[in-house]
């Protein structure tokens, strides 16, 4: 149970968790933060949080539990915005989708209270943001990765855990590198390629229509190309390394395949589709 | 009105406009045609077809409307088996999905009577395959796109979009090689690289267990990897240069994200993805 909730960064995530909270009676208050009074009277109008400011110092105030859920390139400013204000006893955690650039952030930041500090990522989203798209059923049955460093107190990420089970996730603990590497192959890189498929045709667009003639499959593969630009450029920024590698992976065998292509090599085609679809079958049996 | 109807290769698409043009009562009689006769039992047991035979001169007697729906690679011998046997007044036209292919071998095996093909793609389809998912609805406003020639007859044509418009199509025509230069960037080239982004992490899921954190995003962002390989090479075959071409445009850009992203240059992949965003909604409301 958490008497006291900060939200900085009230959008899909950071709103949902508190809509989570809430109809889990996890939570007694709820403020928020954020930059722009008026999206936070929004969240207000909707019942996501009791009261807000603009001001993250002020906003920490009397909170046992901070949640930063902001893009990752304003980790920086907020954590320096918060730390001389914290509670003796709070507990700070964000949702930020890179977890190495995120500890790097609150060790700078927070200084000596980065022992109270719990690198977290909900696997969940949708291809909306803003308070609006927000809903308490966004984390049931998803995971949380939490990856603590040696220094993070374990009653610190026990809380932690003990709030995102209550909004309905599996939590589990994984090493930051580790999660920055999986998460580059299984979120940041199709990030990439479709932003980078749609911006291609875009262009092709005006002598074609081609938008006109894309089916159901279109829509699928490029539904993530409908993601917040800010956000995603800042896990650009902030997994570089780890994005480079697989994109690079990607290339070399995507131009193993151009090759096939282009040699008419059916088998060798045939060959990568088939393992393709027995692995994507598996994975979502 | 279509008194009898044969349809060689009874999976997806064929089974669909099977069961769309019976209920719309714009068939009388369906003979379907395949290579294995199991596979067309169950189509006879469901109701999809009302006779059948492995034999695809055999299949074609007496029918006034011919739909070739079996992967591409299989064109050339069927065309070649079905040639001699067409009754005088049959149209033939096909659901491929290259139609450059389609009418090369159509030229080459029906010789006279390529007058009375009419080259089709419909614009619809899931990931799944074979006549279990087959259903009545699937046209339900799709676009068929099809693609006559100058030799073609227009009465065949007339004929043909008649039968989609009774299946809840759309139909448009467009030329040949700009139907496939438009189909390589909306459908062969995302399907490649889905099935190629699949293949990459395969690799990696041992040591990783990678798929075991992958969202919503992921999977909706691979579901046409699960489409049918043999389909899709048959496509990569057929369609060569224009998916080619495609791809290279494609990693021309990549490699320049690539390089913002090596860079930390937060405002060029802002401006690649804030364009793709804007195209992707755009396209989708």
């Amino acid at each position: 149970m958490i008497e006291h909730l900060c939200v900085i960064g009230v959008g899909l995530i950071g709103g949902s968790l508190a809509r989570a909270l809430r109809e889990a009676g996890h939570c007694r208050e709820v403020v928020g933060c954020g930059r722009r009074a008026d999206g936070l009277e929004k969240a207000k109008a909707l019942g996501v949080v009791d009261s807000y400011t603009t001001d993250p110092a002020e906003a920490v105030r009397g909170a046992e539990m901070v949640v930063l859920s902001v893009p990752m390139g304003a980790f920086p400013a907020v954590l320096g915005q918060i730390a001389g204000h914290l509670e003796p006893d709070a507990v700070i955690t964000d949702v930020g989708s890179t977890k190495g650039a995120a500890v790097e952030a609150a060790r700078q930041g927070l200084v000596d209270r980065f022992r109270s500090f719990v690198p977290g990522h909900p696997i969940a989203g949708t291809e909306r943001s803003g308070v609006e798209a927000s809903f308490a059923e966004l984390f049931q049955e998803r995971r949380v990765i939490l990856t603590p460093t040696a220094e993070t107190e374990r009653a610190a990420t026990d809380k932690v855990a003990a709030m995102w089970k209550a909004a309905g996730a599996e939590v589990v603990e994984m090493g930051v590198e580790h999660h920055d590497r999986v998460l580059a192959g299984t979120s940041h890189l199709p990030h990439v390629l479709a932003f980078n498929l749609v911006d291609t045709l875009a262009r092709w667009e005006e002598q074609e229509e081609i938008f006109a003639y894309a089916a159901g499959g279109f829509r699928d593969f490029t539904r993530i190309a409908s993601s917040d630009p800010v956000m995603w450029r800042d896990i650009c920024l902030t997994n570089r390394a780890a994005i480079l590698n697989a994109l690079a992976d990607f290339s070399t065998q995507m131009a193993d395949l151009a090759r096939a292509i282009d040699a008419g090599d059916g088998e060798r085609i045939e060959e990568v589709f088939r393992r393709a679809k027995a692995a994507r079958d598996k994975f979502c049996e």
